[in-house]
């Protein structure tokens, strides 16, 4: 946070709204982030190419271990696994890395390779909620799920829009996977999901796609959002005959903390509630798909829950669309699909 | 053809391979291809930026009247989609197009959205696939399948390898959208599907992301990849308890001609099994994507066959990735997965 601060007034000094951006900054309660290169490197632009080419290195030295963790954590071998679901919206390949994944870490040349790159932050739900219905359709099925954000590599020097200054402050790098096993397996027993969309706020959270890549635009009303997707939150809830205020669990994205306090109100639960999405948001920042990951990792570090406990999983981003999932904490082995986590910053 | 043959020999003169490179768009069998913009515009190159712009301004345009013909073939309404599938390779934008779809086409705000960008022309095999899944999981649900490909907006002046010129020749502009219904409907009943990756092949065909947007990268070897895909195909089809070399219809990519000629061979099925994919890429050039789409509205369109008959879609592309489905064609209401297709060009 020091860094960050000291770096915005050095790099930003004439800023007309310094003052402003400075304090939105402190608001985030980000203290610390992880970047993939060193400070120097990640303010320097080398091209659209050249950071197309950093992002595929990165992703193929990091991306191993994580997987194998998150495989050992869910207790099956690549062998095993029948999707893979990709996410990350910080970098563009075809063929997507899925393709690398299966070639070099012992995956079946029969794996489906679902890759999605357009659902931002709300892409680790989304990622969860897909491999949760392949394992409806197949419940034999396990399916993997990648989450590779490199945000330091949307860094844009020549923008500096309030949003932008924010969003400089804001972002961290990380990988992370996670195992949806068919069945058998300890960790949250997925039940229902859904998706819900607010109608016209497409351009509150966008890229500009440019010569210089992906340019992130962020709208002043996003903090917001949770005034129209609460609701929706809720009513998923009650479609399974539970009430969104008295859960035991909620993973959440933690795009900003305004989103985790308003969170608390809407619903009527304790702050403390969040306290894992709020964890990931103040030790590696806005983090993006991978925040629920990394969320749901200390859920399975603290091990407090008691089988059957209930809880939400939820991701929000562009659209402004929520992926949502409610489920159980599942001590036991059983036969509905749970997830797996793994986690590691980059 | 004779526009694209006599611009090849304008603008590349000096090519040292042209005599090659014309012989091969000659044998693409490419006899017409539609394109979103009049040809001065489309050789011209105004900047990744621009080219997103155009990209969303036509996809805005285009889309929604393909959809509408598509759900009047399904005999449904937006509100009765709970899943909307879109597959583009050629712009990329976040939000996804679905945010879009969704506000203005009358779908529900729940509808899910999965945006597929890194598969390229497999995309359409995939999107069959996981909407096959989605309908698995979900039996009363129903999900479209939009394929939208602006091959055009990737023309890469600058790219002269012989590769890439035969793309220039080969590859058309597409807009195409299908339903695929829980229940009901007239179309193919999708019974099991498969994925096949051909192991290290990932550089065979792949986008340089560049500042220029992404480049298209052909290598020469692509043509033979049906020696390894017809035998997964068999292996699909035979764990269905069919036999490949006996079925009534094959709805696959059309690459180019070389792969239409070698599945024939290899998978000992006359050549006219291939005539709704042949007849696409005669008509329409490779639209990506939406290949298998329009040569699946192409069966529609030919109405004969029998209730039961038995056949195969199949989509290629980068990894070198298949995505294959059996499925039996149905004329009257059922309880399984049915696609449903409309079509039409940009």
């Amino acid at each position: 946070m020091e860094e960050t601060l000291a770096l915005a007034r050095r790099l930003h000094a004439d800023h007309p709204n310094l003052p402003l951006v400075l304090r939105l900054i402190e608001n985030t309660g980000v203290r610390k982030r992880h970047i993939i290169q060193p400070i120097t490197k990640t303010l320097e632009h080398p091209g659209f190419e050249a950071r197309t080419r950093i992002y595929t290195e990165h992703a193929k030295r990091r991306i191993p271990p994580v997987i194998r963790r998150a495989l050992e954590n869910a207790e099956l071998d690549a062998g095993d696994i029948d999707l893979i679901v990709y996410v990350s919206c910080t970098g563009f390949t075809m063929p997507s890395m899925t393709a690398w994944l299966i070639n070099s870490m012992g995956f079946r040349p029969g794996t489906r390779q679902l890759p999605i790159a357009q659902l931002g932050c709300a892409a680790g739900g989304a990622a969860i909620n897909r491999a949760h219905d392949f394992c409806r359709a197949y419940p034999e099925a396990n399916a993997l799920i990648v989450a590779c954000e490199f945000c330091s590599l949307c860094y844009q020097p020549t923008d500096d829009s309030v949003g932008m200054l924010l969003s400089n402050g804001l972002f961290g790098d990380a990988v992370a996977a996670a195992v949806v096993r068919g069945s058998g397996g300890t960790g949250v027993r997925l039940e229902r999901n859904a998706s819900h969309l607010v109608a016209g706020t497409e351009d509150w959270i966008s890229y500009a796609v440019k010569a210089t890549g992906f340019h992130f635009q962020l709208d002043k009303r996003v903090p917001g959002t949770m005034r129209p997707l609460a609701p929706a939150m809720r009513e998923l809830v009650a479609s399974h005959r539970w009430n969104a205020s008295e859960l035991d669990f909620y993973i959440v994205h933690a795009g900003g903390p305004r989103i985790l306090n308003d969170l608390a109100t809407f619903l009527s639960v304790p702050s403390k509630m969040f306290r894992h999405s709020r964890a990931t948001l103040t030790e590696y920042g806005n983090i993006a798909s991978a925040v629920v990951l990394d969320a749901l990792d200390r859920l399975f570090a603290e091990d407090c829950l008691t089988d059957n406990a209930r809880g939400v999983i939820a991701g929000f981003g562009p659209g402004i669309t929520a992926e949502m999932a409610v489920g159980t904490w599942q001590q036991s082995t059983l036969d509905a699909p749970t997830t797996n986590l793994s986690f590691a910053t980059a």
